[in-house]
């Protein structure tokens, strides 16, 4: 595990995920950050449905990824992911997408708490500021 | 415009939509369907959203793709599509998936207008109906 | 496992794969049936990259779904999957994909081994065809 | 067109990439930077295939995403682009995302021009240096 990160999740390239360049399309890293926070969330804080029924959606609202190497059909993924900055109704996640230890990819999103039905910002449950303070044990 | 058929929509093979085999992937073909199904509603019925706002969706309950001939990035696929089998809360679409001329696969797929809350079968309405017959002169 | 099958694969429903009436969009089925035949070969015939690694591809060529119950964000579905009907330069799939044994969907595909390059159909190879009979055990 | 903008090229939001929060998912605006990329290149460049005629391929190494506004199904998207940083093998691209004036989000990618069969960085083309130059009247 890379320092400063506790959780890690695999996934598997799909060949749906890959193009004619022969590699993993870009876009699909981006799908593999969704699967691993939702991991996270299952392992960490009661799974994303403990946020829906409380009438809440977190909205991605910012992405940022470096490509270090491509990744190929069949590969075997280790995504490390850590969720910091947790203030209001906004949090961030840190990656690092491995293969074998090979660096693949680092890559953070941004993420607001919302009320489902407005899209309002709504501050972060205490429960998931709990959950998520000690799976990192800041 | 083969005959039998009175609709039909453009897409353009995206990067995205292809696979390490360097050609579409099979899958990007459902989407396409989608998409001329959408354009046809756009032009024939008020669109898509017509349906939703009556408390509506339209569901796929059923799929079938022939694929005939490889479609390649940037190639611009003309879909023709028609409305048949109106009847109760189902309905049926057929394609063809032409390059220039070419055949590139033939489809069909299978809806149910169903309540966008309960998802219980709900009979087509008869302007949906009307437009139908209308745009395929029935 | 439902009778005449032997090969069943999990997948999870991801948060991309579902559509804005709240279910899993129905081109995401395709993708796992990929998904599950990717990971027969690799249990029963070497993987898929075996027959990359002789100059083949496996074209998909047809499909049908049948879809007859929903599937939601985050489920676990169960594909079951066996190869029948191989001859010549084909083969098809049959599929059955449920949910704590609901039945999700029903489905089929088709496929042709072609040569990679020139994409021309070409017997599949006999070390394929036995795998296949002792994974069938027809 | 925003300010520093030439060159901008329409998507309409697609159903399948829409998610169960009833918006646009956001890996689908990456789709979108691409499929606005690819338009450009056939504006201003002859086409992404110009590259791969010489044995190029442009990879992407970066992205970075702003989500400003929820975009939903059928929503016309116009994406303004404009290509800057050329510089050895690497290049980059600033988008605005919008609707009807509305900004959806901001981004930007980094690109790597790359020997399509070893993947090691190749000079951006000279011919490709002054189509962009041209487009930019920079």
């Amino acid at each position: 595990m890379p320092e400063g990160f506790r959780s890690s999740y695999d996934v598997r390239v799909r060949f749906a995920e890959t193009d004619a360049q022969g590699i993993a399309h870009h876009a699909s890293h981006v799908i593999w950050l969704e699967v691993a926070r939702v991991a996270y969330w299952a392992e960490h804080a009661g799974g994303y449905r403990a946020i829906q029924e409380q009438g809440l959606e977190a909205l991605t609202t910012g992405l940022r990824v470096d490509y270090r190497a491509a990744a190929s059909f069949d590969d075997v993924l280790t995504i490390h992911l850590r969720c910091v900055d947790v203030k209001g109704a906004r949090f961030r996640y840190e990656y690092r997408i491995e293969r074998d230890g090979e660096l693949i990819a680092t890559a953070e999103t941004l993420h607001a708490t919302v009320d489902a039905t407005t899209h309002q910002p709504t501050r972060v449950p205490s429960w998931f500021l709990e959950a998520i303070a000690k799976a990192e044990q800041v």
